[in-house]
């Protein structure tokens, strides 16, 4: 297998795969000699190339871990080195961009499948990669109506091998629901570390720290998620908006004040009930039926 | 000294206080006697009254540990049981009304001092009372004009045994300041988790449940947090607003690449900076001049 991008998730799918299959060789591209040379002694790849056509050459799977804003050129670069039966997924934030960068780039002899591990962290780098990092995690796949169902069933048996729950949603519904879930969080938290004066920011505590923490993330990698899912994002602020609004309703109307706690109770009760569900599904047990 | 309201905030103040003041008898107020009996078992206080006039009878110091909208009551209910001289202070995350209703409820003589001591968790109870939950955190002490600075000076040493940094501000900015970096952040967490779709909030990670932890608090604190508070409240939410707008310019402007790029950037700085800043602080290395 080759793995075009060994930071973070490249490296630790690196160490992930050569415990699932110890005998597969793991190719790994970097534009910098200095992260394959990492990547190699911490075992995440064992061949490393800095030209990703010689990466894919004699891969029967080959996974895109870039950041997105190169997954387009990335799927053109390597076009015409990939292996016929090659399948091509990547683990890219957004979809609906990689989907029809891999529809126009790739040639017929090959298969390509969208997916989403969800997860990560915001330190950055191979040498942070964790052969763990997907374990009980989901990975959505994004089938196309002109996805091969067997190269999809191939894809998505790869990620169960590798211990993550998977479900398959179509592109635009992945990028949808990441908009609001992970893109506007992320959005938000950078918008109030920013809209913070000086002198408030001073005093901030534990819990500012905590919340803001996603802010820290990569300011190039999510502005081409961002910007990918432009659209979506305006949709998620539309609704921030109006929540905005209704915390303004209530706090002027005189049954404001039931209101208010009934408002803020819900919401603690809504997180805390994913609290919840993502522990068990973290300790790998009672998964819901449409994550088996 | 007196404890009034023996919670997470007012039973870590008892056991803080026990082993700075070992001979000082502690007495707490709470309106339920298993929470006095648990109170007095885990040695945060001495004896329970379920009736702060006589909890507040032989005080010194008076600290009033219930949510704020239960503070301008619990004054005028201690007013005429407190001893001569005694220093009444608080804990409550607003200023300007319990500073207005201590003001109009106590005799002149005793003295009150508003505080926040800036610690905390989304937990409840006595249960979950520390005695190092105050070390080496901030203090805020918020004289009024009409402040007697003895017992100001008093207040503030009582914070500092305790093992506190303090700083003075007005209660207005206070409040303004809490607002940005407090109350907003509560409230935005609230409307991101209220602001999900439900199959988008399914496929959350850790990131978002880290971001939105702080939404987990009680309704019912929080409630007449934000409706003190409002009018500064509205102002934050005027600056999430320009921020959000903001991000959509960037989003449509043909250079808009380069500058969400940088606004991404400068806001993960800007977090990664005032971590730095509390990391030492926590350790108790380095304060800066205006925290000594």
């Amino acid at each position: 297998m080759s793995i075009l991008g060994v930071g973070l998730l490249g490296g630790s799918l690196g160490l992930a795969a050569r415990t699932v299959f110890p005998d597969c060789q793991i190719v790994g591209y970097g534009h910098r000699k200095t992260t394959l040379d990492r990547a190699r002694e911490l075992g995440a790849i064992d061949i490393g190339y800095d030209n990703p056509s010689d990466a894919v050459r004699d891969a029967d799977l080959v996974i895109l871990c870039t950041p997105v804003g190169r997954l387009a050129s990335l799927l053109h670069e390597v076009a015409n080195s990939l292996r016929p039966g090659a399948l091509i997924t990547d683990v890219g934030s957004t979809k609906r961009q990689v989907v029809t960068s891999a529809r126009s780039a790739l040639p017929d002899s090959v298969h390509f499948v969208g997916s989403h591990p969800i997860a990560g962290s915001e330190k950055r780098g191979v040498e942070h990669a964790r052969a763990d990092l997907f374990q009980n995690a989901l990975c959505i796949l994004t089938p196309a109506p002109d996805t091969h169902p067997q190269a999809l069933a191939n894809v998505e048996q790869f990620w169960r091998n590798i211990g993550m729950r998977t479900r398959q949603v179509s592109p635009e519904a992945h990028d949808r629901m990441l908009a609001f879930v992970s893109h506007l969080p992320h959005a938000l938290m950078a918008a109030l570390v920013s809209a913070q004066p000086d002198d408030a920011l001073d005093i901030a505590g534990r819990g500012f720290l905590d919340a803001t923490r996603i802010a820290s993330g990569d300011g190039a990698l999510w502005r081409d998620i961002l910007l990918e899912n432009a659209d979506n994002l305006k949709l998620t602020f539309a609704a921030v908006r109006e929540q905005l609004a209704c915390i303004e309703q209530m706090l002027d109307a005189p049954e404001g004040t039931v209101r208010l706690e009934e408002w803020l109770n819900a919401a603690a009760e809504r997180r805390e009930a994913l609290l919840q569900r993502k522990q068990r599904l973290a300790q790998g047990r009672q998964p819901p039926a449409q994550d088996r």
